[in-house]
């Protein structure tokens, strides 16, 4: 099942953080992000780069959209030129498969 | 002159780091910015609260606005109930008056 036509579930503090089996068939099916430890929590991470200001907000506005109608919530942090998303399941402090249906979405804007 | 009543020029690379004495003057204008070090830059910070994302997300996207419109670019973290700024100046990598005028508007939004 590819990945972009899962829906992000609401995630309660019992959820299972992703095996690591689930994480490398995932990470097939994304592209370029990255999975990082920050302060001992695994994050998706991916950097967007863009030639306008402009185009950078609009695409953290529409990742900020997606997010919201998905209810989970990424960081996102605009700069001049960038966009860095970072997808994570805060209640089960790591990696839930919606933060990889998610991380697939954000490619598709 | 209040610094909200000034606007960011566009800066150029011999242009002057403020000074000990100014940062003190203008710092009291401003309400609860951190001055913080990142790599050695000095940079204006706040965090802003929220209630809801979508408010955060409003609040994220009319500094964006207005970064744009004073055609001087922050850094913007959006996170579940929160945003950070940070304003600074590339160009000269530290505080220009700019940067105060720019955190001094972001608290009238």
């Amino acid at each position: 099942m590819s990945l972009t036509k899962g829906k992000c579930e609401a995630c309660n503090i019992d959820a299972p953080l992703v095996s690591d089996a689930e994480k490398e068939k995932f990470m097939i099916e994304l592209d370029n992000w990255q999975i990082i430890s920050v302060e001992g929590i695994e994050q998706l991470h991916k950097v967007f780069m863009f030639d306008t200001y402009q185009d950078a907000m609009k695409f953290s506005q529409t990742v900020a959209v997606l997010a919201d109608h998905e209810d989970h919530h990424p960081k996102i942090v605009l700069e001049w030129g960038k966009v860095e998303v970072f997808w994570w399941t805060h209640k089960i402090k790591g990696l839930h498969k919606n933060d990889f249906i998610c991380a697939a979405k954000t490619d598709q804007i």
